[in-house]
């Protein structure tokens, strides 16, 4: 192969190592000391692969191979390098670090190419990190951030994105300046670690994706009447965590019953206020998270959850609220790409599978700014994700890099 | 009256500065620097009134007023001044103020009496503010804590009571010597606001308490598999999540259906981990206290409860775990002491009623080591407790401290 095995091991263990939880998983948030640390190693290896680099207004750092026409939309690759608190190591940072290595070979070997070559590394992809709210940094160019939503997002101690990225060395007022126009992407391809069990079960070391579940995330706030656990009969509480229950076995329900394996809905986050042992909540907060592969069954599934969880209150006498944070539609790549993914499969004798993604990525956004958007998933032990255990090989990785690095050979001379 | 107005204004207000959260309702948990100041206040004004202070090896602190027979068994009285994160200025406190107040008109008059008066204030009586355990101090005091158990009860942040002890200037190993003898103490009377909404929807400044409810305190874990919310089908999940929804309804239904009032279940902590928007968790952990006025339909609400959880936890394919922080007999109070203060009400024009407590107390803990153990309550606005908006009008803590002023002179001469 072209793609060197070593040059991956080493990118993989260095990011590792930019992290605020050692020997408990990886934690790199985003705008933190160990993301800036992490960026700074990326940008390093950029500059050395001969790559001019530039960091966006939302914090995306882009490295750029020029082409032999200035203005032609580039074929871009990568993802992210933001993790889930006490994640794995492999988890976006196997997008970007195939994408720099095909970028590596491409320089190495002197190539050219009509349309340039970037690389980049997506802010904040993870939502579930830090902030609630994923795909920052691709909604940012998708055009989807505004000045008031930077200011609006939250993580757990009431911080804004927008004062996060401030101590960053952003300026957040600038964020709509991110926005990239329709079209002005030739081809987006990011690699990912599949996060799922299939291609370990089959035995396949990649997967040429088809479609990309959508996916709403959202938080639910029940405010209801606090009081003494040993003073307030049953039948006079106004109790948001009972309905909060109520409110997760109803989730569970209607993914189950929906008539499909795709469908699913999760409640991973749940937290009671004051959270006392003696005393009735005045307010619980749950987070949901619903996803389907079918668009029109994923929207009637989130219209019943949301007539439910208003039911349910009305019936335990809590107010609700339910605040989206991400909603993303279901998508289909791009078909002609995929041929030539698995065309390029067959001539180098890359072992690759159909597949699609439960999981969300940067790549669902990137339709709105091009036309070719195409994701690659490499194997995952166990299916294992945002898990410290999390492992996928870097034999795997290499040849993720491979089609990744001939993929974007044949589209940037197109 | 004989007891003033103006020292119970004065104390209640004095130590509600004693606060790690001001403006946001008093916090002060056991053992920690404004627990001291709490403390120091109130040992400063047991030694202005002539009381002798010790402090005992569980940190209650004990003023005591000598009578004319040295080794005849004390009348005491007193509550605790530690709060819930976030309670209000009257919880315990009032308990304590009023029998200080009691012990300052005795001193003032120079009033002697066969048995000795003391006044307590037991340590560590929430549970539900730092450590998980309820009632520590008087535990100790009827010899129900041990060594061990002092390193095992930890807070939030996995510190022990021992360890907070340690740095409270409190040596835990000595523990077991806190332990008093039954009938070492002759009466034990304390006044508690109500916490409920009975005397203040009746418009009366005082309760008789008749009985206080057994509780049940304890903590579940469930340990599930984890995993990404969109790779795992829902039929192949071990969700912790949504078998904790399911128990926590099993709770609330099997409550509601006991066939009593009496009867109440209340989750009030619930906490995934990781506790991420688009991970299915692998452990929650949530807490339930389960309170009834009768002892064997309150085991039998107990048997069902731990039957259900662990019925549930199979059908979800998740590992349950159970830990009892508390439990607590319902107890019937002395009756005749409380034909004692209800004489005592009729004679000097205090409005009382009957009452029974479904809050617990350090009374609870008492009858171990005391024959008459009774409770006086205090009406509370709104039946609100636990709440920075508490409220119990002074005129009714004094007519409170005049009720427990002439209940403890009676029963010091007998």
């Amino acid at each position: 192969m072209r793609t060197q095995l070593a040059r991956i091991k080493k990118d993989i263990e260095t990011l590792a190592q930019f992290n605020s939880t050692p020997g408990e998983g990886l934690t790199r948030l985003s705008y933190t000391m160990e993301y800036k640390q992490a960026q700074e190693y990326v940008i390093h290896e950029m500059k050395q692969a001969g790559l001019s680099v530039r960091i966006d207004p939302a914090g995306n750092t882009i490295g750029r191979w020029d082409g032999t026409e200035p203005d032609a939309a580039p074929v871009m690759s990568g993802s992210h390098l933001d993790s889930v608190p006490h994640g794995g190591i492999f988890d976006g940072i196997s997008g970007v670090i195939t994408a720099l290595e095909a970028a590596r070979v491409v320089s190495s070997e002197g190539m050219r190419f009509v349309r340039p070559i970037e690389v980049i590394v997506f802010v904040e992809e993870e939502g579930g990190g830090r902030f609630r709210s994923g795909l920052f940094g691709s909604r940012a160019l998708a055009g989807k951030i505004t000045r008031n939503m930077v200011r609006e997002i939250v993580d757990a101690r009431g911080i804004s994105i927008a004062k996060a990225m401030e101590d960053f060395g952003l300026d957040p007022d600038k964020i709509e300046e991110a926005a990239m126009e329709p079209a002005s992407i030739h081809a987006f391809i990011e690699l990912h670690i599949e996060q799922g069990p299939v291609l370990d079960e089959n035995n396949v070391p990649l997967g040429i994706v088809t479609a990309i579940f959508g996916i709403e995330e959202g938080t639910v706030t029940l405010s209801g009447v606090s009081g003494h656990a040993g003073a307030i009969p049953m039948a006079l509480r106004h109790d948001p965590m009972t309905a909060t229950a109520n409110m997760i076995m109803g989730i569970n329900q209607i993914a189950k019953s929906s008539g499909t394996k795709d469908a699913v809905g999760t409640v991973g986050l749940v937290q009671a206020y004051p959270g006392v042992i003696n005393i009735i909540p005045d307010n619980v907060v749950f987070t949901y998270d619903v996803r389907d592969t079918d668009n029109d069954r994923h929207q009637r599934m989130l219209s019943e959850i949301k007539e439910m969880v208003a039911r349910v209150a009305g019936e335990y006498g809590v107010k609700e609220d339910i605040t989206v944070n991400l909603n993303s539609p279901a998508v289909r790549l791009n078909e002609r790409v995929i041929a030539i993914m698995e065309d390029i499969a067959k001539e180098k004798g890359l072992s690759a599978q159909s597949i699609v993604s439960g999981a969300g990525h940067d790549a669902m956004v990137m339709p709105a700014i091009s036309e070719h958007v195409n994701m690659i998933f490499a194997r995952s032990k166990g299916g294992h994700s945002h898990r410290p255990d999390e492992r996928t090989e870097f034999e795997d990785l290499q040849a993720g890099s491979e089609l990744l690095l001939e993929t974007i050979t044949r589209l940037a001379n197109e």
